[in-house]
């Protein structure tokens, strides 16, 4: 069986749970704690950094280069679309999130508030955690720009970048800090992606000392 | 004729530019001062950093989704292997120099020695040159160690995998910033991508205040 090393609210990881999931490929998750750095982990990554994913024998990590082996090696159902302007735009869609949004929020609200106390690195900065709360009110309006104009977040089918952008969300609403009353269509598109049974593992998620709150597994929040 | 907005030493920039140039696709440069955020630069690319690139009558930007696009629309000579775990292994190894070699490296040495000059940023920090100039020794071996093993980075035929890598030490050549001497097989291998035609922009490249080495532009360094 396929074995995933993760944390369960890093959006890469997510965003590879997802995919698998989407394809029903079956995986065993397994808490890495990759900040230790033990060297057996740093034998399967010498990144040292999650996800590391076992499949086909192989050990692989990155997860923009993992995706897209996933879909390569199990093409159903597509999360991307076969056209190169339509796969650009899901690839451009992936590297915002992964890259823009990741270090102007992701890093700084739940790197700030969660992983610096899991890995005993401090309190949180409350100059990072003030610029990540004004920073993902733009992001949430350039996707809901985008979705005015878009039935998913690249075009009219669920894609890849929709999987990336939803790791990001629903691991900041695992803590509470994503306003979902800033606009109607970013909540029905996350209403419509929560809802997939792929979302299910990641809505039972639990990391301890940090409960999340009732909103975040309710499927009408 | 295509049209990239770019600035010289922006590793991201010159992985399009070589990729660009290897499958001779003109294109005229032109330099973006993308951190004064000029409102007709944010219109063509609302993530506010570059290589944006006119191509195909599109505005494009993020450089992983760039250059699977141009790999897409135009095949040869190919930079991505047909079969998926070759290609795994090359995103994989973009992915290692495009974010861990950038967080760890370039952005210590580069960003502080010469972007924050230009940008009117202050100095440098030494501590993160220090840090820089240490773990580009790290970096190094991996690369001389996956050279022990192969003729080019990702496997037996030059790939994005090699033209990632040229792009971040070519900037950090130009700053004096690379001991050749550490590796001969690295030396070698960028003795091999330095004399290739695709390289020659990117050797002519002269930054204002920032004279480049004479051994930058020698073949025979």
């Amino acid at each position: 069986m396929a074995r995933l090393f993760h944390v369960p609210l890093s959006p890469f990881c997510r965003k590879v749970r997802l995919s698998l999931a989407e394809k029903k490929v079956e995986v065993e998750l397994v808490e890495e704690r990759y900040w230790e750095q033990e060297p057996d982990f740093l034998r399967r990554n010498p990144a040292a950094k999650v996800p590391v994913l076992k499949l086909d024998g192989k050990m692989m990590a990155e997860s923009a280069a993992i995706c897209e082996y996933i879909e390569e090696t199990r093409p159903e159902p597509p999360l991307l679309p076969r056209d190169p302007d339509g796969r650009y735009e899901v690839r451009r869609l992936i590297g915002w999130f992964d890259d823009k949004f990741h270090n102007e929020v992701t890093s700084k609200l739940l790197y700030e508030r969660v992983n610096k106390k899991v890995m005993k690195q401090g309190f949180p900065d409350s100059r990072n955690v003030k610029d990540g709360a004004k920073a993902i009110k733009y992001h949430l309006d350039y996707m809901s720009w985008l979705l005015d104009h878009r039935r998913w977040l690249a075009g009219d089918v669920m894609t890849l970048a929709d999987f990336a952008a939803a790791a990001h969300l629903s691991s900041l609403d695992y803590i509470s800090d994503v306003d979902w009353n800033r606009s109607a269509v970013v909540k029905d598109w996350y209403a419509k992606i929560k809802s997939r049974p792929a979302f299910r593992s990641i809505l039972a998620d639990q990391v301890p000392g940090f409960p999340p709150p009732p909103h975040y597994a309710d499927l009408d929040f």
